[in-house]
């Protein structure tokens, strides 16, 4: 079986026809351009669609099923982008849109709720039960997988863990609420603090990186791996936010692993080791199995590998609900 | 059908017969006496079954499965009781005791998951697809029900709510961790904060309240509801940790509903109100419809009840698992 899968973004859209297996027959990438209206973003979605299942000699009928990630509230049920705000998508009735060129199954979620579905099925959390995929980006995103299949919550906002509250009354965050995890442990909050760190500490190693052009989060790991106390200050108070995030996310959830995506993750065991200890030495059933915490294996393909796997896993249920054994 | 059920606490045994559709047939109350062994506590949970079986004219052939809420952490794939302190059980292979004298099916839970799927079935949150019942007493307890299933985590340690970190570095909870969800939003906090206040402002009503007897949580309540300015305060700090708390929930979960048990949900639209409307205007995705909070429905019987939703749940999705179509 193939689908057809979108990994819609705020600068670019990814598009790939990817087997149920998650092999990805042949991609694209366009940009978004979110100054167009809904309606011309989706035509000229559709539009390349046409040109790539020729180029891959396929034809319109070999394609299954239609998968689509989203940046933002995506609800499934309805068909619906209920609210997108980097490509200012507000209602947009998509599922109806591509359906009058494309009559099948089409289904739709949150980009980082996709990127879940692809690390359990394909990626760091294959073979597990419940696992939890973190992205670490300019926001800090999240998806569960729970007894093998997506959490969607009841009306598509489910897994927004960058918006638990991990500071009562703590720093502002964009969605209105004060003191969310995104605030501390996103990325950006990492840049953020160590950009403010460097304008104190002049004399750092970290002040010195910051002098030709802004910090990113590589500059950040890198002097904090060369033992620079300003860049290693920083560091630890993160991993300490981000493993507060954790030990609440392994009480409530008792997954068997958690992968962390998105560019940080990069630092690999630099990153990994700070934030697996401590989780696991505060979760409140501290005799139960580790929970392991692993790089995400997928990168920029998770989006459209994960659409595929969640236009399977669809499939599955829907076919599971028609065939009652009589 | 009908089921076995028991309810494990710490002070007593609430044993039961219930149908599959939650109607209780005969129930009994004994004394836990956890000073016995688990051997012995288990053997005699066996013998008033079999008074209990014959008192409602049944036969031990008329019971189909058994269903077993514990006070911690029980682990239902392996059929242990890993670890419930109050009763002092560490690695009770509870399963195979009562295999020896009843070959049934037997499943467990912990309690507070085990309420949530009584209220998801056949209480307050029936007809929910998600659902989180909050109990609110000595702990703070949680159980969630995702997709109409009761949802136990990996090794039976799911929805432990009340370890959800909201005071990065904050109060010290039992657990070892600090800042935890119960050290703030449990009625024992509540009591707790009530009893400093009053022994601070000797004028309020609170300490007036205090003179007898210790602070109960229908004292604060009542205080507070009678306009005392000193039980307002305390009980205005106490429902800001507890929206705090609610609100990461839903941002989480996307639940359509969530219960509120225990002897403190008796205050009515005093408490909800109050927890109701911050999580629903801080909630990220605010243009959702507004997720209902409401008081819990079962009581006293929701373990016994809960653990027969259990017992119908788990032989529906082993039937389900046996008769694919060929």
């Amino acid at each position: 079986m193939y689908f057809l899968c979108y990994d819609v973004g705020g600068i670019d859209i990814k598009m790939g026809i990817v087997s149920e297996n998650g092999e990805i027959i042949g991609k694209k990438i366009f940009p978004t351009d979110a100054t167009r209206t809904p309606i011309e973003i989706i035509s000229d979605m559709l539009h390349r669609a046409r040109l790539l299942i020729n180029e891959v000699n396929m034809q319109k009928s070999d394609i299954s099923a239609i998968g689509i990630g989203l940046p933002g509230l995506a609800d499934n049920n309805s068909g619906t982008a209920i609210f997108c705000p980097n490509i200012f998508w507000h209602d947009v009735p998509i599922r109806d849109y591509i359906k009058m060129e494309y009559d099948m199954p089409i289904f739709m979620l949150n980009d980082a709720t996709i990127a879940a579905i692809a690390e359990h099925k394909t990626g760091a959390c294959k073979g597990a039960r419940n696992s939890i995929t973190i992205t670490l980006g300019t926001g800090l995103g999240g998806g569960f997988v729970i007894d093998d299949k997506v959490y969607e919550g009841s009306f598509g906002g489910g897994g927004e863990i960058g918006h638990m509250t991990i500071v009562p009354n703590g720093k502002p965050c964009n969605c209105g609420n004060k003191g969310c995890f995104e605030v501390y442990g996103s990325v950006s909050a990492l840049i953020k603090s160590a950009t403010n760190a460097a304008t104190i500490h002049t004399d750092s190693m970290l002040a010195a990186c910051m002098k030709d052009a802004p910090l990113t989060g590589k500059d950040i790991i890198d002097c904090a791996k060369a033992g620079d106390a300003t860049a290693l200050d920083v560091f630890r108070l993160y991993t300490y936010y981000l493993s507060v995030g954790i030990t609440s996310l392994i009480n409530i959830f008792d997954p068997d692993i958690i992968a962390i995506g998105g560019g940080l993750a990069n630092a690999g065991d630099f990153l990994l080791s700070q934030i697996s200890i401590e989780p696991n030495k505060r979760r409140v059933f501290n005799m139960l199995p580790p929970v392991k915490i692993v790089r995400a294996m997928h990168s920029n393909d998770a989006g459209i590998i994960g659409a595929a796997m969640l236009c399977a896993q669809k499939l599955h249920d829907n076919s599971n609900k028609l065939s009652q054994c009589n």
